[in-house]
C-alpha cells in the first residue's frame, strides 16, 4: 500500500485528496491511501474524512508528499520537509528541481482548471509527470495510474511551455467570454444567444486543428468590419481586440 | 405553404436550404418549402435536391427570400431582385435598412460558426429577427420557428453588438486555442494534453459568468509569472499575451 500525504488544500489540492479518498474507497486492493492532509488555516475540510494535520513537523509517516500549494511556496514548503517519503509538487511553472534536497522527488502536474463548487472527472485528466530517479518514477506513476487513464512524461521545460499554453487555453479563452458578455449585458442582449456558438467552436476543435477552423474578419482581411468593430467597442477595448486582430493576420500571412 | 428561395449556398446558404430541404420532409403539414436556391459559380450542390437557378432574373415565384451572400454583397443583391417576396439577409453586422427598396423585408440572423463539412442542430441554434412591418414579422417567424426553438427579435444595432460578441466567442477564443497548440507542437507536447482544460473551461461558464470564474497569474497580478511567461514566448505573441493580460487585469480592478 502506498500511504498519500497532501500538503495544501486549494481548489487542486482539495480535489486531489478527495480522489485520493474516493480510490481508497473503490478500490478493493486499496494500493493507495491518503493517510492525512495538512492546510495553513487549520480549518478541517468538511468534504474530507481524512486527517487534518495543522503542523508540517508532525506530519505522519508516508510514501508520498504532495506539495499543493502556491508556487512561490514550494522552494520554502519543501525546505521544511524531512521526510524520508517520495516529495512531489504539483505546479506547471516550477522546475522540478526546487525539491533536490530529498533523495527521490519530481513533479505531478495535472493541466486542469480546478474549482471548488465543481466536481472533477480525474479520470479524463492527464498527468503530466516528471521524477529524479526510477523510484519516484515508480511510486508517482502507481499513484497516477489509480487516478487517471492519462500519463505522460513531460519534462520541466516542456511543462513551462505547457502551462503557458494552458494560460492561453483556459484563462485567456475564458476572458473571451467574459468580454463578449460584457457587450452583451451593456446592449440589453439576451445572454444566452451566443451559447450554441460557443459550443460549436469548442466541438469543432475536437477533432480538427484550430488554425484550420478559423473564420472571420481578421482571417480574411476585411479592414472594414474590423473598423466598425473598433467604432462600436469602448476604447479600452481596443488594444486586446487589435492585437489578437493582428496575430490571427499574422498567422495566415505565414502560410 | 410559404414558398422559400435561397440566394447564396455559402457556408451558412448550404445549411439553411438543408435544413428547409430536411424540413420540407419532415413536417407533415409543409407549411415551409424550398422552391429552389441560387449561386454565383452555377455549380448545383450536391447536398441538395432542389433546383439551382443561375440568373437572379429568372428566380420562381416565392413568399421569402434570403439573402445569404457575403456582407459587402447585400446591397447590390438586393438591387437586382425585383421580387414581390418578403427579403432578408443573414448578416450579422448589415443594417436591415439595406433592403428598403422592398416592400416588405427583414433580417434573419443566426449568430453560429457554419462549415460545410459539420452538421448542425438548427434546432439549439438562436434565429435573431427583425422586421420592417407585421407581414415581414408573421413569415420571417413562420420559417424561423419550423428551423429553431429559440428565437428573438433583435434591432440592428444590438444585432451589430451581438456579432462583435461573437467575434470574441469565436473567432478569438479559436486563434487562443491555436496559439496554444502553436506552441504545444514548437515543444512536442502530446497535441491532447489540454483538451480537458478546453472542455471544463468550456462547461463552466454554461451556469456561470464568465467574469467570475477567472484565474491565473493576470487576474492575480502574478507579476513574475507573466514575465516568465514572456521570456518563453516568441517575440511575434507579446503583444496578444500583453494585451489580454491587461484586459483581464483592468475588468477586475474595475470592481
Amino acid at each position: 500500500m502506498i500511504r498519500v500525504f497532501v500538503i495544501g488544500t486549494g481548489n487542486l489540492g482539495l480535489h486531489l485528496c478527495k480522489a485520493l479518498e474516493q480510490n481508497t474507497l473503490n478500490t478493493q486492493k486499496q494500493t493507495v491511501k491518503l493517510v492525512g492532509y495538512y492546510n495553513r488555516t487549520g480549518k478541517k475540510e468538511p468534504q474530507l474524512s481524512s486527517k487534518l494535520y495543522t503542523d508540517l513537523h508532525t506530519i505522519p509517516e508516508c510514501d508520498i508528499l504532495f506539495i499543493a500549494t502556491p508556487d512561490d511556496t514550494i522552494k520554502n514548503v519543501s525546505r521544511m520537509l524531512s521526510s524520508h517519503a517520495t516529495i512531489a509538487h504539483t505546479s506547471g511553472s516550477v522546475s522540478m528541481n526546487v525539491l533536490k534536497k530529498h533523495s527521490n522527488y519530481g513533479v505531478f502536474y495535472m493541466p486542469q482548471s480546478f474549482s471548488k463548487q465543481r466536481d472533477v472527472n480525474f479520470n479524463e485528466i492527464p498527468i503530466c509527470l516528471e521524477y529524479n530517479n526510477d523510484e519516484s518514477k515508480e511510486i508517482l506513476e502507481t499513484v497516477a495510474s489509480t487516478l487517471s487513464r492519462k500519463r505522460n512524461y513531460l519534462n520541466s521545460d516542456q511543462r513551462k511551455y505547457l502551462h503557458v499554453a494552458a494560460v492561453y487555453t483556459n484563462n485567456f479563452v475564458n476572458h473571451c467570454y467574459a468580454k463578449a458578455e460584457e457587450i452583451m449585458n451593456k446592449y440589453d442582449i439576451p445572454s444566452d444567444l451566443l451559447n450554441a456558438l460557443r459550443q460549436e467552436t469548442y466541438l469543432k476543435t475536437i477533432d480538427q486543428p484550430a488554425k484550420d477552423l478559423q473564420t472571420g474578419p481578421a482571417k480574411r482581411g476585411d479592414k472594414e468590419t474590423v473598423e466598425t468593430h473598433l467604432k462600436l467597442l469602448a476604447e479600452k477595448d481596443h488594444k486586446m481586440y487589435l492585437a489578437i486582430t493582428e496575430s490571427i493576420k499574422k498567422m495566415y500571412e505565414e502560410l
